[in-house]
């Protein structure tokens, strides 16, 4: 599973370097796509936790997620993901998260 | 330290709880600034890492976090913080935090 | 829910402090005792993640862990535990645990 | 880095599997080992804080984990490491873990 944005303004905190929560946010989205890919159909899912270790500063044109998952349960899915800032053609890895994700049944 | 933030509609998620990367930037500051509190003046503090526990939905007119020190090291900050959603008057726990976080002397 | 055990020299590292993984286990076990207080008679419970932060080196007499449940869900029990060393009749805090359990019903 | 232990039966919980805290251990050392990899001669290391998932009971005759560093900074390296469980000559993942780790100079 991959995620991309680009570089806005918008997302920077005082050092022009894009904001932890806008990394930690799609992180957790790419963990949450892996997760539905291995949900029966029509399943939701829910973060239950995450853990996020910030790498190096996220200075870049675009942003990108990947994500796997590393175990499916039936309940709980445990994804992990890297976050990599793109700047001159260049991938610099900037954070890496380690998520646990309940799968919900439809119409609850 | 306490943190507030009114209800927005454009912090909400699909089920209009607000979302996940909003509560985690606010205990990500809470939790900043506690480490700000104790590091000598003049020296900034960055977040090396964080997990987040997402209790209940967050849902209400107001949102608070409140951090505190739970160790003061001379390069490494370590807090903990939680989340609240107040809702006609009643606060209740939505997210908890524990967060790693660096000093950074000044000019380097 | 508090746990205590004595010091032993079996449980030392190189540096003759008490080794993490000890630790590890009075906090994983001091969450679980928590989480069995609020699940039904008869379930049993099951670590499903933990993130531990070692704050001091633990060094004492005798070492202790105190735990509370942040969160009793149905399925997901959210403890915090501290652990703390004594030595001479003073409590140092040592480490702290952020952890996610699971309720099992019995005869699964 | 890899690292392998035996099975032996008192490591075991009530369940006959192999106990949350001998993995975490497992898990803890590849990381360190990982990360005195990176550091220079001389330096040692010290766990600053770890999360651990536990992704299926560890029952086998042999047990792993392998490391990786995700970042080697100057003074704290962020580890990854997976643990499985060998039975039968078949490896399955029982935990992961994710782990900063302080670099120490010597003769401090």
């Amino acid at each position: 599973m991959e995620i991309r944005f680009p570089f806005h303004s918008s997302l920077t905190q005082q050092n022009d370097f894009v904001h932890a929560g806008a990394i930690t946010s799609i992180l957790d989205s790419a963990c949450g796509y892996a997760a539905l890919s291995v949900v029966p159909e029509g399943h939701d899912v829910l973060s239950v936790e995450f853990k996020v270790n910030f790498l190096a500063p996220a200075v870049g044109e675009e942003f990108c997620a990947r994500s796997q998952v590393k175990r499916a349960g039936k309940t709980l899915i445990v994804c992990a993901a890297d976050a990599f800032a793109c700047k001159n053609g260049e991938e610099k890895l900037v954070a890496t998260m380690l998520a646990t994700i309940m799968a919900l049944q439809p119409n609850r």
